[in-house]
């Protein structure tokens, strides 16, 4: 007899989750001693309040009809419900506030094999700023994954407006940007190179769209890259103050699917594995969606891919 | 700008989140102490499999269609998930296993302002028939809720089977069976009298099935009942064994919702607060539904509830 559950979706037995249990407990303690508490929100919510958070998010995922004939999703992610918490049931809190959480979240699978259910553990820092608040958030997720053992662990810092910003500025039409930033979500650059070539452009101009994101590693990218970079500049700054900054990839053509980043945007890697982590970025507009207006950035880890990459980095000694 | 979440959710801010998880981690170190083991299963599961569980656990909570047009629903509780995951990837595990788990169920709202979703934490128990399984359940969870700082806590037990022979023994047709039951389900008894009055039975069967609900108290309950609760008396001596024989009360009319319990059925209750903490019972046909016959039990407590029931044992000094 075989009794199936869905694709993407796990049973996690006892040996496994003692050590997933484990992962998140030296990862909360992390974030509780960074100042950051837990909350929780439902796994469903009404469509149509997670697509004042974002357009794509909404769509993502599960959806079914509650007994009025609402459209309930399952969440796709934690950063949009309490954007709506923020705004909502603690629109009197002072800011800044901390606030982490541990839950599952549900996407569509893009790929064989991709988990559709995934337990996501992550930090959001609420009301401060730029580069400061970024700094935190990132040195605090290198610091969490410290406590997890994890030793080889980075941070991709990119910048959500960066390769839009140079395609306004080069006069690419609108209706372009899209298609272009999808191939570069998808670090497809050879596909990139291909349509950059078919937009009739200068050549100096085409080369330049081709040549950003090929652009990372440390400190050095960001001088090559002049100007358009001034605000990741004032991060590599924040982040040499609290003694991170040998431990991030700047990355100039690191874009996140999600719709909401404004600014800075991250991707956690760790070399003995193939995949990401976790990311996240600056959403300086989301909250205000729900109706107050205040910076905020965050950072969500997939618990049990660096679950995969602790067991690797063993494997490696 | 009101953005509402659906009926029976909540939103968890960082001070009863603080609580929650304490109470949680309190209750999973007792689970572990004693031997259960921490496993997860996906939220969401194909109808049909949670059907081969239970007819009315299928149907109870939030469903939708996935991409290949499969009934998906969220699971109403973990016991069902757990016997298909005894039955399939740990079918190899010698048994006893000892289960617990901490995660969401849903479910169908039955009054305004119960939860659709709650976090369930329970033990299950495979693989230990009878009073004995039944005697270990019933003191583990009574020392957990120790743990957790509760003190005036018991459990109350029942026998799922009892009603539905008696109905059988005095020659009751079937199908007022199910009505009955669910009279007896909701506490509803002076409905029960009512229809029992209508059954046309000879007046000593009619008090018989009027009484047999209202025998609740310590053993001398037992010793009143006779032959019919002979398997709770052996559940009995074990509670004793164990000395938590003081803190049960037998309830011959606990009847409990789910139609997989085979023996005893149990129910946590606090006398701090008006609504049980959880229940439970004994399932020895449930993972033979999966294709691995072998009797169970187990209980879930409800964890917001019993948080509710800490705070109001403290306000009771």
């Amino acid at each position: 007899m075989i009794h199936p559950i869905p694709p993407g979706t796990r049973d996690v037995l006892p040996d496994e989750m003692r050590e997933l249990r484990a992962l998140s407990e030296r990862l909360r303690g992390a974030f509780e001693a960074a100042g950051y508490a837990e909350v929780w929100t439902p796994a469903l919510e009404y469509e149509q309040v997670l697509r004042a958070g974002d357009e794509r998010a909404a769509g993502a995922g599960y959806r079914l009809f509650d007994e009025h004939g609402e459209v309930l999703a399952l969440r796709s992610d934690m950063t949009i419900p309490i954007a709506r918490v923020v705004a909502g049931r603690m629109g009197d809190s002072e800011p800044p506030l901390r606030l982490c959480y541990f839950a599952h979240a549900y996407r569509e699978a893009r790929a064989a094999g991709e988990l559709r259910e995934f337990l996501q553990g992550g930090v959001e820092l609420v009301g401060v700023p730029g580069a400061e608040g970024d700094a935190e958030v990132v040195a605090l997720i290198l610091d969490a994954l410290d406590e997890a053992g994890l030793s080889r662990h980075r941070v991709g810092i990119g910048d959500a407006g960066l390769y839009r910003s140079l395609l306004a500025s080069l006069a690419v039409p609108d209706e372009l940007h899209q298609p272009l930033l999808e191939r570069l979500s998808r670090r497809d650059l050879a596909g990139l190179a291909r349509d950059v070539a078919e937009l009739g452009l200068p050549r100096g101009d085409r080369e330049l769209l081709a040549a950003l994101p090929e652009l990372r590693g440390g400190a050095e990218v960001l001088e090559r890259a002049g100007e358009a970079v001034e605000e990741l500049r004032a991060l590599h700054a924040e982040l040499e103050r609290r003694g991170a900054a040998d431990r991030v990839i700047y990355d100039l053509g690191l874009v996140r699917e999600l719709g909401y980043y404004t600014g800075a945007v991250f991707e956690v890697y760790d070399p003995a594995v193939g995949f990401a982590l976790g990311g996240g970025g600056r959403y300086d507009e989301l909250i205000g969606r729900f109706g107050r207006p205040l910076p905020a950035c965050g950072i969500a880890l997939d618990v049990q891919r660096v679950h995969i990459a602790q067991a690797a980095e063993e494997g490696l000694g």
